[in-house]
């Protein structure tokens, strides 16, 4: 089975989306990862939950372990007020979460090895036509092992 | 809230299930981690989707990219036969996958800076007694970002 058809939809925000519903949605679907597209529907980013956790933390917490031990619960206001008024793009940066990304026509094993190379549970099947880049659908971890099973089951 | 509250239960498997099983559990329930517990209930290993798929590709395959590229579909076959009769501990080695894991008194903001260090969207909370340590449940990516949202709300 190729990319083309293993490719299924995925729950996403946009890019212009706020930030706290981006969360959201995370939160209420128990995702392994937060897909961001851009207006035009391409990829813009790939967050992994930890990562995106990692984007409510302040930089000074990150830095000292002992630091995040002690501060207390109150503190948790102040990361969702982050928040507050930025959109997708303002508060997740591209560059750091760039999607790993096949064409339609690449293997099951293939995907599986880039999964594993980038640690980022979801791969974007991409088209290119004459109008441009096409997310055909995407690829997760949990999809890519229920094909795995399939294929296995009957061998 | 502190670990303690926050901790839920999480589908797991144990090590002395079936490898296949474990890598069923995950994609039945879209998880995105797995987590092992051994025999006394304690955490054994905590394994992102990205890793576990990473456990299905042979080394071969991911010390060159073009390799993955040109080897086709049927090659899945022995990916899932490579877990045919293993348990989850001959398959998965507790080293690599070692769970992160806090106290029940850790708080919200210490469990997520450990979750962004470790790359690990899934840490244990555990108790310690008399009888040794005692796994009181888990806290996921997604259920810290519930209670932050919360938190958010009402401040």
């Amino acid at each position: 089975m190729i990319a083309r058809d293993l490719a299924e939809p995925y729950p996403h925000v946009t890019t212009d989306d706020q930030a706290v519903d981006a969360v959201r949605l995370l939160a209420e679907h128990d995702l392994a990862a937060l897909l961001v597209l851009e207006r035009d529907g391409t990829p813009y980013a790939v967050v992994p939950g930890s990562q995106l956790v990692r984007q409510l933390v302040p930089e000074y917490v990150m830095e000292d372990p002992l630091l995040a031990a002690v501060i207390d619960d109150r503190h948790a206001d102040s990361l969702t007020e982050a928040l507050a008024g930025k959109t997708v793009a303002q508060w997740i940066p591209a560059r750091a979460f760039k999607p790993a990304f096949v064409g339609p026509e690449a293997g099951a094993l293939q995907i599986a090895a880039l999964m594993a190379r980038t640690h980022v549970p979801l791969v974007a099947v991409i088209d290119r036509d004459d109008d441009g880049r096409r997310l055909v659908g995407v690829v997760s971890a949990a999809s890519l092992m229920r094909h795995l099973l399939d294929v296995g089951g009957q061998g």
